[in-house]
């Protein structure tokens, strides 16, 4: 399932050198780091929104949170890839911190 | 690789319920979701910072950029389970935007 | 000099029922609270850039600080009026934190 | 009234040389700009959440609104501080946006 992270780590790439023009990605690199963490404030911005409307309706602006929520990771996603860092870091410091190794992973996997 | 934020997923709900004395996760529960989104904004903040050092740096400040990435991503995983959203739809969200559907995924893999 | 708050607290008061088509202030109340506090989130993220380009510089990129902060303080003066909270109790909670009260303030302006 | 900000100004000015172990502001210096623009971010996001519940309950969270706007203020002051930029431009720019000259504001007193 969350290999998508891995695949859309390539997409990034790929679209970081596009014509701006035509790619939503390649305009971000073209405009700066700047730009790209202002998305990265405004996407917080949104999703904590998100997140106080769908509590107070208690029920299913669910909608809302998951796209805020997928903006705010994509953004991150494009400014590791213009600071020229790699995602998967990332996610092994989350495994670390949760004692998820790389090798637990795959032996869990196998005895699956 | 990125199986990583399912097991996650998994590790968080168990969490959820822990005793909030031995367990951060339980603690940020019991807090409350402005606790957790203050979290989210203070670590959107801690990122951008450590981005703008990064680039100025020129250099290997990653590490902070890495673990204030790792920091936000977590802190809006916990907003997610708070709130009762599983991050799969976060995740299917980005894949559907890009083209990269599941069905599509296993295909290429297959191929490999 | 600092009575352009008071000033400023009345035009936007004025603004807030003119027409969302000539009025900014007005487009804003018209979009609602979320649009409004999506602009105090992104002033803030554009202010702490502005400001740690300015730092890197070392020399005086402070116009962009000065109109980021004023972009940060105006939308902030929005809610508060969306809301309907005059600014005063905000600049007496800082006199009262600082123990600068309006009658200490009255009896300096006396003496001087 | 809010002649507060500039009895502010020059309490901030005064406490910047402090003790950091005896004084808020002093510490705030002492730490560097990074933990001054944390603290913006975070008072930002405070400031958004008791909006949000402000608005909500439709009655007087007010209180809690009024004080996190004046921490946003507050640390904003401290950010300019830091940065050695007068608060009172900042001000100007609210003024000459607005049409508030500081002559056209002497002049309006005068014919009170």
């Amino acid at each position: 399932m969350s290999d998508i992270l891995d695949r859309l780590g390539e997409v990034l790439e790929q679209r970081r050198h596009a014509d701006p023009d035509s790619s939503y990605v390649a305009s971000l690199h073209a405009k700066g780091l700047n730009k790209i963490l202002e998305k990265v404030g405004e996407e917080a911005t949104e999703t904590i929104l998100a997140a106080k409307d769908s509590a107070a309706d208690l029920d299913e602006n669910h909608q809302a949170v998951v796209a805020e929520t997928a903006d705010l990771w994509f953004h991150s996603l494009v400014m590791l890839s213009h600071l020229g860092i790699d995602h998967r870091p990332v996610l092994e410091e989350l495994a670390r911190r949760f004692g998820i190794s790389g090798l637990d992973e795959k032996a869990a996997r196998t005895s699956e």
